[in-house]
């Protein structure tokens, strides 16, 4: 391994109770340098709700010590010379949730082969908290410095602010892998339940998709107006509209819910579905197994879930972005402040994507 | 209503204990005849879990006295001045489980307009144990004569037996239209869970459409030699291969499961699809509420769940039959021995399917 000049150093969580504003700014050894390597000096890294989730251990224990944050914007500062993707140091890339797959290193894989990484079976390595294939572990974006696989580091176009870009690395890809792979656009009228950091995604990208008509759901309403200004035709306040499953019976094509939660009411969400009509699962509860009962799904719904979005699901939303000129709602934060953003986030006060910024 | 010279005779279950083998001969009053309508002199009707399930009151209670049998086939003995589908007394012609729909009758229905009536939301009428929409009490083909909306009385090809037909117009459509609605055909691997009745038209028909690979599953390895017969070119016998989860993991892309029971492993099933794969429930079990965890569906599975068929798909599933001469399993049964039919019936011991015939 060549020296480098700079340091690794971030936001570290020792233990669960990282979670509540405990992190620790600390150095970090990344993975070993390989040739097909790329390292980014991190200007912004979003805040995701799967940092919370892995700095308490709520989808399981976390090895830590453990820095946080897929969501990384930044300059390359050292390129591989095996590297792919045409990366050149001074480049702007991103990385989201995911730093690695097998890549047909381990045998043939279908799904790296297809273009749809993040369902490699044989080798998924997180951008956090994961093993890379040369054994290193995995740190985020919570930090000064990423060391990522060059093909998963993704270029950034000139139109779109690095600080927009960031959210959408996994956040926003998140919601539009699913839109894209259920044929969101002309002729489809689409339900977003859950207007977070993920949901407003989905309104943002539903509308630009061309949607015949795009409606956020979620049980305040609290969340109207920004849920209208971002482009929803309309907005179900389902605490304040006790038949909305009744009310909006059969209306809706496709479904994406971004919905965190065991108990969520899944027979009246379905309910909302007309036949054929397909409901996509992206939250990832912590507190229980999420069931749905099977019997609802009769008039052929589809029950789906899926996850991230692949390197090239992220290009195709960054082109969509930036031609339709897509702005996310953020909420940039110093670098410095990052235990209290994971707090301020847990409270549900971002509106909608709190992104730490590195000083320049 | 015009007097008719015959009478409506048939197998009644007056009480639960029916599915015992306790159905009793007697009369009954069919619907009130309407100038839409035709009256079928019934020649052969199959023998369907559904009758087991509505004679003991599984799927819940039944409307007593009811008559059966809704695999329905006979010779039209009447047909009225305003029937459709250009039925002429004399033809041979079918009746499946749905007798009626709204077809508009009771404002707009998406569904009807679409030829999707078996998902109307309006008015479903069951061809037993349901009400029409004048009121009169739907009864089954476990008898000598059936009267039914002239809508959903198909024409049978000339070269299809009656005795193969009539399986076919429940259990042949249940498999016929998940299978035709999600593509099955060159480039789908597909496989049958559960080698019964509604299994075995799974095999034939994937192999028929042309499947790459067609796997019939089920526990025992009695029913091997059967499905291999039958055009299955892999069985699984889950008792017999502690392993077949992890062994066939991620080796199909279509899976109709015909498995009527709430304990199923559904996750191991799940697993053998790859991703993007479907998996179709037609299976509705009476023991409890089956649940299927979410998680699984990550790699963009699609859970679904759908019923019978369409009018339209029954004549599809025809033609494809008449085309490919596909020869279903089956008994026949002489009408006189229905109790027994549906002892053994439950017992398992349909291979794979009872069709009850009446004297010519």
């Amino acid at each position: 391994m060549s020296q480098t000049e700079y340091k690794f150093e971030g936001w570290m969580g020792l233990d669960p109770s990282a979670v509540e504003g405990k992190m620790v700014w600390q150095e970090f050894e990344p993975k070993e340098w390989e040739e097909t390597d790329v390292d980014i000096k991190v200007t912004h890294c979003g805040v995701c709700g799967s940092d919370l989730h892995t700095l308490g251990s709520g989808w399981g224990p976390t090895k830590y010590p453990c820095c946080v944050g897929h969501e990384i914007v930044g300059t390359a500062v050292r390129v591989g010379s095996k590297a792919v993707g045409g990366i050149k140091v001074g480049d702007r890339v991103g990385v989201g949730a995911q730093s690695d797959s097998c890549q047909g290193r381990l045998g043939d894989c279908p799904e790296c082969a297809m273009g749809w990484e993040q369902y490699c079976q044989k080798k998924l390595v997180g951008t956090y908290n994961s093993i890379h294939v040369n054994g290193g572990k995995s740190y985020g974006g919570y930090s000064l410095y990423n060391r990522v696989p060059s093909r998963f580091a993704i270029k950034i176009p000139d139109s779109i602010p690095s600080v927009e870009a960031a959210p959408m690395l996994c956040g926003g890809v998140t919601l539009y892998s699913p839109l894209k792979h259920n044929n969101c656009g002309p002729g489809k009228r689409v339900g977003i339940i859950g207007v977070g950091g993920l949901g407003h995604f989905g309104v943002l990208f539903a509308k630009a998709m061309g949607a015949d008509k795009v409606v956020a759901i979620s049980r305040k309403a609290s969340k109207s107006d920004d849920s209208l200004k971002m482009g929803a035709d309309l907005y179900i306040a389902t605490d304040d509209e006790p038949d909305w499953a009744t009310k909006y019976r059969r209306s809706l094509d496709l479904i994406i819910c971004t919905v965190s939660s065991s108990k969520m009411p899944m027979t009246d969400y379905l309910s909302l579905l007309a036949v054929n009509g397909n409901f996509v699962q992206v939250g990832l509860p912590e507190d229980g197994t999420l069931m749905a009962p099977v019997k609802p799904l009769m008039p052929r719904l589809k029950l789906e879930s899926s996850m991230i979005g692949s390197p090239d699901e992220i290009r195709e939303m960054f082109e969509l972005v930036a031609e339709k000129n897509i702005k996310p709602w953020v909420e940039e934060i110093p670098m410095k402040d990052a235990n209290q953003a994971i707090l301020d986030m847990h409270a549900g006060k971002a509106r909608y994507r709190y992104v730490l910024s590195n000083e320049q």
